[in-house]
């Protein structure tokens, strides 16, 4: 029986030392909820491997704090071990510390200024169609309903806002076949697609400032390929890249934008998903900023906030792990940034 | 049992109704070396799947005439079959068309001006390591003394005269991984690769006049690649490029002139063969043109006079197939030019 109540420190010790990489959440998922049951202030629902804890107290605003179970695979970095001041392990940073920042408040919060949900969630890690939180949002949207999400992904005790964008395009360059003796009887596609890389060279990212937070664009060639044997001149030279764009712009926007950059090659989209305004003016965002004390800045990778915003809920990434610790063999947590955040949340939240 | 004094196009028939994909030449070689054997005038010789066959007559020079025995493999194109002036199926063009008119000149010019020699070999359609006349230079090389080879690849009744060589290297561009969310921590080794191909689109190949043939270099991209994954800024991009080069160039001048043009880069030479010079001022070679009648022009692609130019002795390409049918399931041979190629070698032989 996990202890909530336990100092944080000690309860990520006791999450991360509960194997859940993603797909195999299931013990740890059963742990959670009867940990939650056993609160008499929070009615408990479960669906798949994702557990759901919230209030009813009837306060004019609720806000909501997730995290993901599930974990990358294990690097021989289990269990966890304590070193100096950090603890080692697999998910200590993403996202175990949060996880349980997040179980501690629902534990010792039985009277918070805000109605508060409490989300612990499957298959973060893996590909979006397996995502708990995606589950939860198409199966069960309303127990989602909040004012203002936080969640505790390694931000390293930073606020970090909204976040960007990204799609992934293919520019497609043809050419025509000729045996490579012959060289000049056809047309070259790798060739021709200097242009298309030279387009890449001189292309200048946007700093894009919104609501205090700087979202800094980026346009990355993340593949090539050509090639049809030894001694043929390619007809095709294909360049995948992605366009990692800031909250001001829509995915049809980037779009527009990544049509315009590679104008006259033809350009497909192969996948795609929106960025997230910080929402720092929502009262709620606000309220948050001003209680943590923390200046925010902007979110550069994907995140979950993305499926808030999408609801119209404004979320933040707030969390004691080190995002350049996650997924590495090495991977731990400074001690004191769980007890750091779990203090402000609480400030807050209180 | 082949009758090599038949009409070459009924002889080219039989060749080609006899299977003999790269690897499958022992039941040919049989046929060829016992119709051969047949022949008074002729001593012959077998090595694996090759057959030679010589004159012995103590003429002052020595002309060889090579052909192989192998196909590409069968493309619904058996057995061949006459439509109007041409002759279909897999080989008509290269080279049983050759190989016939070879035959034919062996068992019909008891008493030529040179002795002669007749190479019947295997495994040309395949890589370098199983050639048949790689073999036979190796294990037999007094079987190939002469003054002149003239090879009856596909030329379309044109001579074409000595042979480019041909090199690839890879171009390696490094970078440094970083997450493409913060693609400005890393170096974009694709990006980085953008000269290279640029250096190629501006490269200005050099024509080359020897003894009237013209030799057009080219320097393509033959492949591309590079990319982790689709959300990493890639630390490696790889340019393969094919230099097919004037035999004015040894293997190592070409392989200084890929590395000038690619100064800054590393350059690593994956696979090399020499050109040929061609040789049309041998006394043997001269004689030749002379007597055919047809201007020599230059062969571009990569052959096996370039075998015969490594020994020594000037070689020629020049027979009765459409190299540009070569390896097609449409493959033929015009009917016309195979008696064409043969009355013009009888008229130089006898």
């Amino acid at each position: 029986m996990l202890d909530l109540a336990a100092d944080p420190v000690d309860l990520t010790a006791a999450l991360v030392d509960v194997e859940s990489v993603s797909g195999s959440e299931a013990h740890l998922a059963a742990l959670v909820e009867q940990a939650l049951r056993a609160l008499p202030h929070l009615s408990v629902d479960r669906d798949g491997d994702a557990v759901v804890a919230r209030t009813r107290l009837g306060r004019e605003r609720r806000v909501l704090l997730a995290g993901h179970l599930d974990t990358v695979p294990i690097a021989d970095n289990l269990p966890s071990r304590r070193e100096g001041d950090r603890l080692l392990g697999c998910g200590t940073s993403d996202m175990k510390s949060g996880d349980a920042v997040l179980l501690h408040l629902a534990a010792t919060l039985p009277d918070p200024a805000y109605d508060l949900t409490f989300v612990l969630y499957d298959n973060e890690e893996v590909e979006a169609a397996r995502n708990g939180l995606n589950r939860l949002v198409r199966d069960h949207r309303d127990w989602l309903d909040a004012d203002l999400a936080v969640l505790l992904e390694p931000t390293n005790g930073q606020v970090e806002a909204g976040c960007q964008g990204t799609m992934r395009v293919r520019v497609t360059v043809p050419g025509r076949r000729a045996h490579s003796a012959r060289g000049w009887l056809g047309e070259n596609a790798i060739h021709a697609a200097a242009p298309v890389l030279a387009t890449l060279v001189r292309y200048e990212a946007r700093d894009v400032d919104i609501d205090g937070c700087v979202y800094r664009e980026g346009l990355n060639a993340v593949a090539v390929a050509g090639g049809v044997a030894g001694n043929v001149v390619p007809d095709l030279c294909t360049v995948t890249v992605n366009f990692r764009f800031a909250p001001d712009r829509s995915e049809a926007d980037a779009e527009q934008h990544v049509r315009d950059v590679f104008d006259g090659w033809a350009v497909e989209v192969t996948d795609s998903a929106p960025g997230a305004l910080p929402g720092l003016t929502a009262p709620a965002a606000r309220h948050f900023v001003d209680a943590v004390g923390v200046t925010p800045v902007a979110k550069y990778g994907w995140t979950d906030v993305a499926r808030f915003a999408q609801l119209g809920i404004p979320a933040l990434n707030f969390g004691p792990g080190d995002p350049n610790l996650a997924h590495t063999r090495e991977e731990s947590v400074e001690t004191a940034l769980i007890g750091t955040c779990t203090d402000l949340l609480r400030r807050y939240l209180a």
